[in-house]
């Protein structure tokens, strides 16, 4: 089989033709450093201003409040830290939920043991999180609260402008940053209609080059930098500009906001048909994403099986999937999104994600079925422990 | 004039063409995560790992000495803050040099804000450290000793093997951390052998692509990260690998290591015939970079005249030169380094930086001359002030 059929677009996606080459065009053409003096430097500092100019009208806000990273990861350190730096005077309790992506939480564990109050705000069966909960911790003290605003693993989409208005009563100093990772470029987040502070997104999520991120940040909120050092990206952000990278990303968001709608409509369709089929088809598998979650997202678990071999089988026929989340998955641990939506371990053990692009096709999908239905059977494990 | 003639190369140089395709072609068709579990992960971890090999072989080292980053800030700041953060018991004395790059000069800034006692090791009128200083300074309680290898204003080359020795005898417990952004892909550097425990290095100086660098860090040193989440790069550097932008690394570093010595070579005749000339034809100008500097980095005063003005007219005739650092050079202060070597404000004022690459030849030094011919008469300011 020489098709490919490339079902893990929340780990990675394949960067658009277009933006290949106009990575490789920058780099040969307009290979000067933003910060020096000459035309070659401001030839290039005018690229990323174009590109921040991209993210910006992708998120209906204003290029200032664009600040370009490393990628997603880097974001979420400095949306977290930076702000925290920055106001040491604000409240010691911080907030987020159980389903975060690690780079959110492997943070509020750091600020766990340098003495803030963490909690963790757990989640439904729907793998959404518990706003009575949140009710009930917020306090004059709440300083910041981190939110993804799709769920890497699940789809499942969180209630960001309840949060915001629940905030905005309860908490008013508090700030809100969402790890919109998986969002962006799949749904319009508008992040000050939504009253949202600091907003992470990623390039390589959306087709564009991989190294490269931005972080929305409203005005007047204060920050310091987690890098240091030149004063690139107004002092937030030291370090020669990734030029080429960052102008792949501009473009990509360019590319992919101009059909956002089409885009959700052929991948609403592409999920719903698969669901149904999976549905009809596997009467033991359970669908773990909600039914209002991203399109984008499909977490199956087939109980009787390891996933693992399972999408060992799948790459046989050239189909990509994953476990879990691409970070985490190397590790042996079970998924801490799916435990803490109350999944028993023989579901997460059986639990495979779909992640969808709108580049995929029905034909894809049923393809990736017909192999499901060979494979399963061969792989399940049957009752009394054998094969 | 459609020929250009850029003699920035130590700001960031133009990628190798070769570079350029090979990122467009794993950027096309290893487009996988490395942490995906599936052989399109695997390829791009297999990628990842070959450009390791490069970098280390380039270093004479191990790969599993080098964590990548996304470049050469991020290298130091990870070094310094990373080293610290691991080892809070290590001394409260940390010492650099007054000659730095941003990226470390800001790092020791904040770590003296943060209680650490911090010394800056002055220069000679040459550029290079005072190693009697040194020797006052270290004691049993001295953590860490940052020092560039070469200095990106002058090319003035540290005496990093003396100051390995120093070390050894006066304050074993120190780490040598060498920022070599501008030696490395220049000049054989071997950390092993030096004796050094961290080094700094950068892929867009080297005629790789932007965004990418890399820490040498020795063996058994132990580091915390700065960016923490999924844990790519052995928990030290978090965030999904930039495998187009490490392979184009890679690659940069395996053609310019493969001509180490030729490019030297060439470069070194460049500089000779283009320091000779200047001294032969500008009777007022003084070169700041000693005559054992790296040939890559030519530091020129041209007294009475403002180098920006110098820098502006150059570029009307499309040569592309700096008037410091390309990180510094959108600020207005003099440059610091230049101050460290007692330069006078009037020589300061009027200092240029033209950097090489082996990829300049000698009738771009020849039409440089030419050009600072025409235009320093015209820009000078003539005694009593007036033009």
């Amino acid at each position: 089989m020489d098709r490919e059929i490339y079902l893990d677009n929340s780990a990675t996606t394949k960067p658009y033709d277009e933006v290949i080459e106009y990575i490789a065009k920058v780099s040969r053409e307009f290979y000067g450093n933003p910060s020096s003096l000459h035309t070659k430097g401001i030839e290039s500092e005018n690229l990323v201003k174009k590109a921040r100019g991209q993210i910006a009208e992708a998120l209906k806000t204003d290029s200032k409040d664009i600040c370009f990273t490393s990628g997603g990861t880097e974001s979420n350190n400095l949306a977290i830290l930076g702000y925290l730096k920055a106001n040491p005077r604000a409240g010691k309790h911080v907030i987020t939920s159980e389903i975060e992506h690690p780079s959110v939480l492997e943070v509020y564990k750091q600020l766990a043991q340098e003495g803030y109050k963490v909690d963790y705000i757990p989640v439904d069966k729907d793998g959404v999180i518990r706003l009575d909960f949140l009710k009930d911790i917020v306090s004059a003290d709440t300083s910041i609260i981190s939110i993804i605003h799709t769920n890497n693993e699940t789809g499942a989409i969180q209630p960001i402008e309840e949060i915001c208005s629940l905030r905005k009563k309860l908490c008013p100093n508090a700030v809100i940053h969402v790890d919109a990772v998986q969002a962006f470029g799949k749904t319009l987040i508008n992040p000050s209609t939504c009253n949202v502070d600091l907003m992470s997104i990623s390039s390589h999520k959306i087709h564009g080059p991989k190294g490269v991120g931005g972080l929305y940040i409203r005005k007047g909120l204060r920050l310091k930098p987690v890098l240091i050092g030149g004063g690139q990206e107004s002092a937030l952000r030291s370090g020669t500009e990734n030029v080429p990278g960052i102008c792949g990303f501009g473009l990509a968001a360019e590319i992919i906001f101009s059909k956002l709608d089409d885009n959700y409509k052929i991948t609403n369709e592409l999920r719903n048909h698969f669901v149904k089929r999976v549905n009809d088809t596997f009467e033991d598998a359970v669908v773990n994403s909600p039914e209002n979650a991203s399109p984008y997202i499909i977490n199956v678990s087939f109980p009787n099986l390891k996933s693992e071999v399972l999408l060992h089988h799948l790459e046989q026929k050239n189909i990509y999937v994953s476990t879990g989340s691409a970070c985490s998955s190397r590790k042996t641990h079970h998924s801490h999104v799916l435990k803490a939506m109350g999944v028993s371990s023989k579901y997460i053990d059986g639990a495979i994600r779909f992640s969808l692009s709108h580049t995929n096709n029905i034909c894809e999908m049923d393809e990736t079925i017909e192999a499901l239905k060979e494979i399963i059977p061969i792989i399940s494990i049957k009752r009394g422990g054998k094969r």
